[in-house]
């Protein structure tokens, strides 16, 4: 029987659609890469689509996945969710995009939907993580993904803009992974509203990325900044498979292991203690990486400031 | 107040004095890489010498790790600990060397004592990575090991044997993360006794595996083993920093970072669901990455076989 909610149904929808047309567009930007499709069935219910383009001219690895999966929830997991029973439902878009170019950053979106008995919440958002930072690209993504929550809340942007900040995070490195974004769960307001946010965000992300892309494309790099980023890369991996809580779940609950993985670089490397020149771009990325105020808002309102 | 036990005393020399060698006969094997020596201390209580080789002729990157740490257990860490009290005494040595050519494989070896209150225990192991397995390698590791166990205990290769099978074990990929070797912890029989197999054990490790380097550093190679190397190669880092309870533990409690991630490839690399052609030796290798009993020792005649 299917007990998904109208909304459920709807988001899948949504997502599947979105998906579909990022692919698009992402195909366009590249140029020459195309995505293969691979349409995957889960044991215990539903499946999904994943969708990779690799070693393109712009893309060295974009992994756009669509998943509609449902089930029994482990009890001890259940726990610690809203709503009742075990069934559950979960619908989700998620995407990582690795840019072969040191100088366009690296981005992360995930828009999705679960239900649980008569609960039902939406969750995502989406970060940058550039190898070498320019400021006016990080007031732009901000500023986007800012206008698309000051649409329905004028509170979000603010409060998702710091759970960003507070989730990734490497704590063995001190540094953020990249220049934030938004990072929001457990929604589950008035579903109307929230799927109209969330759809927002969700449309926003083209806007909040490509035109990075576009600026960074014909900036000049060779081989010291190629190197770089694979170091940087390897932060990446450390924070995916360490932290990340979607991942980690994945890895440990029989996911699709690589759909799961496709977040991770197609290359990277780790050097034993790392050093730069004092003064170098290079060095000077830990100065970026730590909850940074992009838009010049000063201390927020509507909660206190931590110290 | 130096509360360490005569014995870990010892077993500190001794693990020193182990690093100081086993560089040694790693130099000299490769030719014409040099560790870099850095000493480091712990805020919360001694210190250590990590050597790293980086880009040498054979190995691209060889770390070899020595720690003594002291201080205060966190009260939720000690419940799971022999002993009393919240005083604690580690030291250990542990490696992880990253050949060049991946003819040759990677291995990784661990010697430690722990000491809290009255209680003072060992563990360790040694285990071997291989990214074209030849039979008579892994026999051959196997066999060096086993003898050192053999000296001490006619139990002990088979319990550690399988330990270790089961502890370096990627259940998202079901498959084994190399060819095993042994894995012991909590040895807390007689102290003379037991250092008298660690250290037996620890000396055993470079007939274990230097023999396969020299059998194989004149295998021909080129760039779609290389490939496949980097691509194994991410195996290694999704155990370590999934699974891996030394790393995960000290990156979760403030450890010496870069020490810790020593054992992480030098460039590796993920590609979504990589295929390779039936009968190839790259497709073959999940056949050796399975509990094997590669010395053809049958059933466990003192435990029972599990099923």
């Amino acid at each position: 029987m299917d007990t998904r909610s109208p909304m459920a149904v709807r988001f899948e929808a949504f997502a599947k659609d979105l998906q579909s047309r990022i692919c698009a567009a992402l195909e366009k930007v590249d140029g020459s890469g195309q995505f293969r499709a691979d349409a995957w069935e889960r044991p215990g219910g539903g499946g999904g689509i994943s969708r990779v383009l690799a070693e393109g001219t712009v893309f060295e690895k974009a992994g756009v996945n669509f998943s509609s999966v449902y089930g029994q929830l482990r009890p001890e997991l259940a726990a610690s969710m809203p709503g009742e029973g075990l069934d559950f439902f979960a619908c989700g878009m998620s995407l990582v995009l690795h840019p072969k170019s040191p100088m366009i950053p690296t981005t992360h979106a995930n828009f999705r939907v679960l239900q649980r008995g008569s609960a039902l919440w939406f969750g995502g958002g989406a970060d940058l993580t550039p190898y070498y930072p320019v400021r006016e690209d990080a007031e732009h993504f901000h500023r986007v993904l800012k206008a698309a929550c000051d649409r329905h809340d004028p509170a979000y942007y603010r409060r998702w803009k710091r759970w960003c900040d507070e989730y990734f995070y490497l704590p063995h490195r001190k540094e953020t992974r990249g220049i934030g974004g938004l990072f929001f769960d457990y929604l589950q307001n008035d579903r109307e509203r929230d799927f109209a946010f969330v759809s927002d965000a969700a449309e926003s992300f083209l806007p909040a990325y490509l035109p990075i892309v576009d600026r960074r494309l014909r900036d000049a790099w060779g081989e010291p900044e190629r190197q770089f980023q694979l170091l940087r890369r390897g932060r990446y991996v450390e924070f995916n498979l360490i932290f990340d809580r979607g991942t980690t779940f994945g890895l440990k609950t029989d996911g699709r292991t690589e759909s799961i993985l496709m977040s991770l670089p197609p290359l990277c490397r780790w050097e034993y203690d790392a050093q730069f020149p004092a003064g170098s771009r290079e060095a000077g990325i830990v100065e970026w990486l730590k909850p940074t105020d992009w838009l010049g808002l000063g201390p927020d309102p509507l909660t206190e400031e931590r110290p």
